[in-house]
């Protein structure tokens, strides 16, 4: 498990990192060729409301989401900053592993101002059957009630 | 060392997930059965001073803290987001680590406005002895100044 | 590699308790003999303008600045508190790592008040050639425009 628990903290190392570069070929190549994204608020989730405020369910449907999120950066310039936090382990079997980080997006504007946009917690399922770990499942559960900005920031 | 650095990680990621999930109980199995748990501000700390905010000495206080923890939280309803950043190992022993992360707590209120609540540093002494690493003595050193809603936030 | 990553997770660790609790001799401990220390706005960095906000070309130019930081510090009493995310691994060689962890850090001033200071991005190139990692050159990108007490924070 210890070998394990390093590649989940390099993969979530390289997912923040990724997004904070805006390198979003390489974000994707993360995800498993079959994979889930979606972005909810924490309070529908908790009580089994399934609206998200984003929802991709395949792997097409996330390519296409962060195509228009590059539009639409072109008139929301800004820079994001990712820390996340250790990584609860909740689930661990030969092929897979279910984790839980804590996390704290900050945004940069033109001005050089930075300010908390949002906290929250992930709830992902890796694919731990290859030779590297990727995302098969990312559920992004907000505890910052969404924002006019939220959807040129992938969280 | 370092299957006890992992362990050290992943005791830190159970303790402040299940602090923001509000599940006090799996979070007071993490410490050990003879436990101290405290919460003072930094600058107290540094000059000498003993006056805590918290004074756990022992499991039972503890555990009626937390009781009366729950009851608070009805009347302030809010979500809490524990970010715990690596941590620096400042004693190991064969059945003991010490050590020291830094932590920010976010607050988020009902209108899911998030705001940064407190930062500090943990000092923790960790028993090795058994199956699991448990909390034998944490001390929660805050940066910020005690604030109204601090009784309602374990931290 | 994963013995490397939790060295590379202790060493940050070591970084950001030491500044927060002011321990700058054992902080300078932390560099190689031969090192660069390096802060710049992001911005500047991304477009290839050389200017830094400072720039300590060796081991000796560290001391002083740190000296000065000191000196300026009696009149500009706050806490700072880093936090430093999981490093992203950007290269590796047997004596050599290449690591960018995301960083912010907060500042509490005398009346207990505690404010996002800055985020931001350090590159760091750590040498693993000895007994210990140290840090032959760190760059600090800052999110976070200059502010009039960025002197007196080392980062």
């Amino acid at each position: 498990m210890s070998a394990g628990l390093l590649a989940v903290h390099a993969l979530l190392a390289d997912y923040g990192a990724l997004l904070d570069l805006g390198r979003y070929d390489e974000w994707l190549r993360l995800f498993a060729a079959e994979c889930r994204y979606a972005v909810m608020p924490r309070e529908n989730y908790d009580q089994g409301l399934p609206a998200a405020l984003i929802l991709c369910d395949n792997r097409g449907m996330l390519e296409d989401r962060i195509m228009a999120l590059r539009e639409a950066n072109k008139y929301n310039i800004h820079i994001d900053r990712h820390l996340i936090g250790l990584p609860r382990i909740t689930g661990a079997r030969p092929a897979e592993i279910e984790i839980e980080p804590p996390f704290a997006v900050y945004q940069t504007d033109q001005e050089g101002e930075t300010r908390l946009f949002a906290t929250g917690l992930y709830r992902d399922r890796l694919n731990a059957a290859g030779e590297r770990l990727l995302i098969a499942e990312k559920l992004v559960l907000l505890d910052t009630a969404a924002v006019p900005t939220l959807l040129a920031t992938p969280l």
